[in-house]
């Protein structure tokens, strides 16, 4: 029995509609899901600990009688690492080195320039103080994001890292800690859900406040990041994976067909497109789809995402293909062509780009080196992977010799008066030379 | 009669409580306005224009019949350029070039490296395809707000800034107008509240949708931006304006009461703190504030705005006076010492800094170059100053050589199984070299 994969054609009348319907995804948090998240954050807010301890008993099946239950220490994180199978530390510590190596790269740099009268103008740049990150527990605990999450703080200089990951019915993902102990985690607390991102964000007795909470979580975890954004930062709300594959026709269509797979069996929800100018192609790829499905562990999980949400659409050349991709912006782009570079310059909105037929995207999930957490449901239209700068931040800077206060104190009381803003122009009218 | 300032001793008992009293803030959207505001932006996603006039009709006391009469051409913002008078032309003029000239080194460049095996790494930067800028009218309608707002996007190279400007009692302001045509905005609505927010983030028959919306507003305002967060970029979440001045005691008081003013007169909830080692100086300050404010236009917002939300604080010594600064982490910091460069390092958390005793803050907000739009409340410990950053975005590159893919494809694999990700570990293996 074959699966049923929507096909599509761009050229098509009615494809737009098609479109939209496809890639029709909001993140809604319904009236329930609200409430309970404001009365969690509210009771963690007035309780402090009490809170942490009982809402994580009764929601992940534990028994703490206090935070000291509720906390891992650096030697627990350090067994962990110990323990792991040689082949797993030597990966793990292989995809450290590469996203930190990438991640290097990013730093920003205060800088700052002198005009001709003395006028200092610049920019600093300053990493946050203690940032909290937040890593998913029970069936989709992925220790790459612990790294993926944790090295881009650590390489900004941020003094304190904070990580928190659900353990449902108390079971530890040993993998899990020791990302922790290689990404340079300080603390780690064994919470999860809205409460875990409520002590954060206000602190409690024995969680420290943070600045910034960033890391991907359940729809309790988004509404409760999407609750306590401006009194903490918090990196993005993130929706269902993607996959865009642009292909030439060239690939071999069982690399391609894993490629959608691999998106797929994140769950169900996730969303795997091919765009393809040769239909023959796209009938390959699907041909590809049947033979290996039965194969797949995650076959269950494949099968629903592909027929709900999985597209394989037919266009008129490459450069209809990025079109149509600036539509989508997708979270992940495989450009599995003969000349990826030739195509580049026509793409603008794409979380992570993996150019040729070589560069699955599993490869850039891992040890690439570029973060893999990455804007979804078109998002990447305005915002960039998780990185350094997530962790940086900015102060202007403005220092006036006495001759430019007074050139430029003329120009401020001429707009501050426009504005009838008078203690403004006042107050530069002081340092205009007599 | 004089006014009644709160002073305060950092060494004193109970000042920790005492300062947090003094910066609590929260901006609350409560019941009433959330739901105001969620049924304005599911009628415009529903009604589109039609709901746009009536809301404007309604809350802004105009008599528009379509959107046609809520739209000014490129011709109406030129007629209010140059209606204006010369001074203010010129000096909007120089403000645009001081602040275009400073953002241009805010522009973010694309990078990549090559790995030995020929790998490819890197980062690609692209501007945002369109931007929405939200800029208040009435009573705190600023002609500076559009240039910091629209010049970052266009130096960004956004292809097309829209402007949104409500209009109560179809009242234009020429200055602010006037402002948007020399920003290159390039379409002015008159929209304002949350239903401009909402046509902004979700587009109507004649409001094309943006990626991004930015700008200060009203509490309804803020709330909308809250609620449409994640389906368009905003830029944050504004309190109320604040300046904390450290001194030496060394400047004039009177030049210090003023810069404390210029910030009061912007409404009664903005704050002004002044932090020296020298209690003489605080009553010298506290005696200039009590002469100086007979003579302020807006004395009665700065009388209300000192009382209820100023300070004077003593401290030990200036390094004490930095470690304030960074739990207050304010939006406009003023060094009026002798030596600020020296002070600099000690600075962790602040929106913009003003260094030396010429550098009023009233010169950064209209000329200085910096952007006016800051991280307030406390969020300049993981915000930045509006930039050219907020209207670009990243997205990572990745071309594997035939070997990269092959070695990394093995670490790769390695990891994915630890996760149980079969699809991820099969899809990197078929690139792994017999």
């Amino acid at each position: 029995m074959s699966i049923n994969i929507r096909r599509m054609d761009m050229n098509a009348e009615g494809f737009d509609q098609q479109l939209d319907q496809l890639l029709a995804w909001e993140s809604v948090s319904d009236t329930k899901v609200n409430s309970i998240v404001d009365e969690v954050i509210a009771r963690v807010r007035s309780e402090g600990d009490a809170a942490l301890v009982e809402y994580t008993n009764r929601f992940d099946r534990t028994s703490a009688s206090s935070m000291q239950d509720l906390e891992l220490g650096q030697a627990r994180l350090q067994q962990a690492l110990d323990g792991l199978p040689a082949d797993q530390r030597e990966a793990l510590e292989v995809a450290a080195q590469r996203v930190r190596d990438y991640h290097q790269r990013q730093k920003g740099e205060s800088w700052q320039y002198t005009e001709a009268d003395g006028t200092m103008l610049g920019q600093k740049i300053t990493p946050m103080d203690r940032v909290g990150i937040y890593v998913p527990g029970g069936k989709a605990a992925y220790p790459s994001s612990v790294l993926m999450n944790a090295i881009p703080a650590h390489v900004a200089g941020v003094d304190e890292i904070i990580m928190v990951v659900p353990t449902p019915d108390g079971v530890l993902n040993e993998l899990v800690l020791a990302a922790a102990a290689l990404a340079g985690v300080n603390r780690v607390f064994t919470l999860g859900g809205a409460q875990a991102v409520a002590a954060l964000a206000y602190g409690t007795q024995t969680v420290p406040r943070v600045d910034k909470i960033v890391g991907p979580g359940n729809i309790f975890v988004a509404t409760a990041k999407r609750a306590v954004f401006g009194t903490v930062g918090i990196d993005m709300i993130a929706g269902p994976s993607e996959i865009l594959v642009i292909c030439d026709g060239q690939t071999d269509p069982d690399w391609i067909a894993m490629d959608l797979f691999s998106q797929a069996e994140h769950d169900e929800d996730a969303q795997s497109i091919l765009i393809c100018p040769d239909a023959d192609y796209l009938d390959q790829v699907e041909a590809s789809i049947n033979k290996l499905l039965p194969t797949m562990e995650r076959r269950e999980i494949i099968e629903v995402s592909l027929e709900n949400r999985a597209a394989l659409i037919q266009v008129n050349d490459l450069e209809q293909a990025a079109e149509l991709n600036n539509r989508i912006a997708p979270e992940h782009l495989e450009l599995s062509v003969e000349d990826p570079e030739a195509l580049l310059p026509s793409i603008r909105h794409a979380g992570a780009i993996f150019m040729g037929r070589y560069t699955a995207e599993a490869l850039g999930d891992y040890c690439a080196g570029p973060n893999h957490v990455l804007p979804t449901s078109g998002t990447a239209r305005f915002s960039s992977p998780l990185g350094v700068y997530d962790f940086q931040k900015r102060s202007s800077l403005i220092m006036f010799s006495h001759d430019g206060a007074s050139e430029t104190g003329k120009v401020a009381s001429v707009l501050a008066r426009g504005e009838s803003l008078t203690a403004h122009a006042r107050s530069a009218e002081y340092r205009i030379k007599d």
